[in-house]
């Protein structure tokens, strides 16, 4: 099926993305995965090439087309490269620049956009803790009112770029609400007084994506690093949610696309007992079945992208289009290893570390059990 | 998510044909499925209602408004009373008049659109045989040539309609090729000599939907019954098979639909164990997942629409979206099932009905194993 | 993989069962779907053929082997002729009796083991409700304590040889205690005064097992109808449940795997595209999982048939053979539609009526839910 | 369901065997993870603790119970630390042993065997070639016969113990047979001149058992490193398979099985919302289904072993375990990956190096594919 989403002016884009990529990352990945992190290169010369401030306004350095399908072609792109890649990157231009757009005050905007869109400066989220996983309602990290701001201390973990990040936007609890309510976000620079982090954690798969703990002693943090409003941090990332999850449904099924295309070619060149194996109707059948829900998944996905490019994306929706595609994702990537045999449990091949890259895709950013729960309320159940 | 593919003068139409149904259908469907087969008043009066003309042209007594969204709008509706009634009207209005239409002379559709058109006269469409199943390459039923026409002989089985059409397009070797060469399409009426009736089919399902096998015995055909070109008649049906694909998935997926959306108010309102079934956790996730499988599927059907109104739908799209429709229907209609526990086992329940009528979705008009055998072609391998 | 379980004896049983089976009821089946109950001869032969007293003690005349094996046995061979035979037959000789052999009275032995061990008086047990379900801790047919004895009011539904049973096991409320505490046991004959029967419920399957609604007004129930201790009649059926939930597995699996071996030789037999059906790749590896399955699973079941003849069987093992079977025995029967193509909508053909049949082992006497849940429970969770 | 395959000798076995693996194998298994070998250390303890000679006669120095029961619990015991510590040491006394016991001469049993069982000397099998995957048919690697002996030249890959074997079993092509025909097995040692081995191969899960390309160029091998008869070494094979495919499904299943028993234990103590997760329906059902499936294919599983253990296990039934252990080893392992939510993705935890670890075994020895060829095969089909 033909995909309709994309106009002229999106795929032009993707034509110079990709050249990019090809131009300064491809030949790199084995060495940003053997040193689990991406090169801060990549950073800056993804800044000069424009690809980092797809949502920051142009006074502050970027191109803010305004057009989320931008955006989403970017992600694309990145995610055939790796999943790392497109993890490590969109964190920073498609989920934490929007809050400081969003949220920031001209003066936070100011000073730390510019170099966000340039990529001299790495920037990270970090609400998920080492007891409370995805239950926002669980957090204990505590901002401490003091004179002319607050100390914060807890402990973040699993933050992906926490490890090159120099700013991090935190949630921390500020009032005394139960649950969601009385959390804010701080923006807090790297090094401050108090902010360490762990060592990167060995993950699975994404090696290039770095990921770490994050540790917050009294870390002094003045008026100016709230980012919106004291004790309205729940809501603000509520409102923010459609688009990170909607970048990750992008993201999980180009992914599995660009691997499940890999092994057809596969399939088609491989022989085994006389003949291609992908002529053997158990695979046929198979790579037939795959391909289907990849498509149908595809409409969905790209009909999720029209309506957040016009601002309609309910954040149910969203979870829906997160879910789903983690789980395709994840069944056809395990069906790609197979494909390959033997060398499908070999890292060196594209499928096998493919696998290990997306495993994390069903947990992380609200696992599917939590994407569920909220489908099944918003039905009244 | 909101649906786009149809605007407001299909949902004009939409209301029309739904008020329709409830008047002059749904009271009566206990005694269709007793009696085993449709009304003929709610032929005629659909016919009055203009729902049997949606393909056929004005100057024969139909409506073509020339946009297959009125098609998809109508077999919505209708699967959404029941499939068996979706099943036999659409194998009329939205199969067997295309081919008239489309192959047939002026004078063939002068003789029969008129009466289509109002429901005085039913059609049935005849391929499959008790011996070769969906394998039309393994068509036995011959048309052997007589001076000024030809003699039909062999049965069909399967035959939708089959006990009250009173025309009935048949497919019978007419070439000596080997397999799928030399298949010629011929409209034959009952009574004919020589042309019998079976029983009507004992189905697990639709039983409001006659179903007979047909016996040819030396019947007497005409040059001007021959419909589309001498020994074309494969090639014909290779074109019309999109619209009759895409046809089952719309129905396949509005009647899950339904189902599902009935299941849901089902599971809002049974309490068991103190609290609504539906606020159990294990159910609450698993009708998320249903409701996301559908509204997933929803956006490829309707995709499928869009390029099939425009005239672009591929043989192999409408595949995907044939199987995938199939499997997804049993599985949302099975879980429905389990959904109303041992009122789900009771015919009566609706459930209980359309898990029956829908279990033969995956297996006519070209089963799911044919679907991806053709996709895999498609893919190379 | 070889069955070790059941010895020379009981395979001697089984030759002599599946012998009276062949004789008596194979041909008669069609009659009795037809006529929505077994035939009351079959009831009466089998007593004869001493098949019903597997349960019963010499004294009352049955055989009473004391091994359980044979019971097993016998359910395979009623659920290899159909579902509906083994339910309707395994109901009286596998639940009714042991009720009254374990907790019935000498007296209440003598008044109605006689006549059960020869046919003539059928039986049934009566739990499920009309509001409840499978919530036991729901029930509110209530037995209202009276000079003597109790009146017993409230209404059943589902019961399998209630249109049919002469003696019926009903639980009923007798103390106050909540949900699961003070329910009782009674056995009621029909016709008692106030005992009504509904219509036969129409079931998706098994028509020759009749089903169903059961109705109590005030029915006096005296002293010696009271089975086992008041008010401890859930203990009673706990302590039962094993036993009721293998000769469910037993059947299950070995009603799937009869139709597994037919559809087997269809597959062998049948052609297509000019070669067996079942030789074509996916149909084979298809074949190959099935069978898989039904023999890993057998193992399962022939271990809890052992442990449970040895009188070692806990209820939650036999918990997990119940709702494990029927998956099973509805994922094979699914496909079993399927290899059958058309012929598997068809309910001449066995497979789809084994298809219809199997349903409701998901849902009746404990639904996998259920299953899930006391198994969950077991494990600490 | 208690399991009744082993007696007390074999438990004392048992309790033996892991003593000797917690006191001298767990605390180093990190270690061996990053030197990508099991160290040399634990294959002489292992031999000095008699674990290495379970099928070597005591004249050779091995303990030759002769009851497949102890090799399967020393499997289950090593598998439990790892599934890499497993695979290398089984490969080693489970599969390479018996060849030499079986097939080889009294001078070739004196010559290699007592080193075996001591650990001095690992041994490898090499029959998987890097164009024909488990197609023995395919296989290239050529033994030409010279004066008193044969030039081996080929390559082989994915060689379990490939990198430390002092001993490999080679699979070449001595007869002029098509396929399987005319295929011998030498015994080669570690160095011989042309015999060399490439790099360690990076996988994605085991990396404690090292793997290896191994190449020949003209190595010289002497006749008496024939094993077996000349050209009979399919037929050596498919005697041995039974054992080999049997190994894996214990090693697959008790591997599984305890990393569930790990993930219950961490379900029943991590909290979430304020619960423990494992008390949340979702997963308490998903936790029921996932023990009920190891606890029913454990059945099947311990039949074979004692069939086998009576010399009755057919190639057949191994292959049906062979697969569907690999398959719900690898469902059970996705789920306990996601039930310890982010650290499920970080491969300090056990549930994360299991799930890498055990992706393999769908492919090796045999695919899954592989296996349901020769159950279909078996069918008849």
């Amino acid at each position: 099926m033909k995909r309709t989403v994309y106009l002229e002016d999106h795929e032009a884009f993707r034509a110079m993305a990709r050249t990019f990529l090809e131009r300064e990352v491809v030949g790199h990945i084995d060495e940003f995965r053997a040193g689990h992190a991406i090169g801060r290169d990549v950073w800056r010369k993804a800044g000069e090439a424009g690809l980092l401030g797809l949502e920051i306004p142009e006074e502050y350095g970027g191109s803010a087309p305004e057009d989320y399908r931008f955006n989403a072609v970017f992600i694309e792109e990145l995610s055939k490269v790796t999943m790392g890649l497109a993890s490590s990157l969109s964190i920073h231009f498609d989920v934490v620049v929007p809050y400081l757009v969003r949220f920031g005050t001209p003066e936070q905007r100011e000073r730390w956009l510019p170099r966000m869109a340039t990529g001299e400066l790495v920037s990270a989220i970090a609400m998920t803790e080492p007891s409370g996983g995805t239950d926002l309602g669980a957090l204990k990290t505590r901002a401490t009112r003091v004179d002319r701001g607050w100390l914060v201390s807890g402990s973040k973990t699993f933050i992906t770029n926490g490890a090159s990040a120099g700013l991090v936007l935190v949630a921390a609890r500020t009032g005394g609400g139960p649950r969601t309510h009385g959390i804010s976000l701080f923006a807090i620079d790297f090094p401050s007084e108090g902010f360490s982090r762990g060592r990167k954690l060995e993950k699975v798969g994404q090696p290039e994506a770095d990921t770490a703990e994050l540790f917050f002693e009294d870390v002094r943090v003045a008026e100016d690093q709230l980012i919106g409003e004291l004790d309205r941090g729940f809501a603000h990332m509520m409102r923010l949610l459609p688009q990170e999850r909607l970048g990750s449904a992008v993201c999980n099924l180009a992914h599995a696309r660009r691997i499940l295309d890999e092994t057809l070619e596969y399939a088609r060149a491989r022989e085994a007992f006389g003949q291609p194996i992908g002529s053997f109707q158990h695979l046929k059948f198979l790579l037939a079945e795959l391909v289907t829900k990849v498509e149908v998944t595809q409409a969905y996905v790209d009909d999720c992208v029209t309506a957040h490019a016009a601002g309609d994306l309910s954040a149910v929706d969203a979870a829906k289009a997160k879910w789903w595609t983690a789980e395709i994702q994840n069944e056809v990537l395990d069906h790609c290893v197979q494909v390959h045999g033997g060398y499908g449990y070999m890292t060196e091949y594209r499928a096998a570390r493919a696998w290990q890259d997306a495993r994390v895709t069903k947990i992380w950013a609200g696992s599917n059990e939590i994407m569920k729960e909220l489908i099944g309320r918003d039905l009244g159940l």
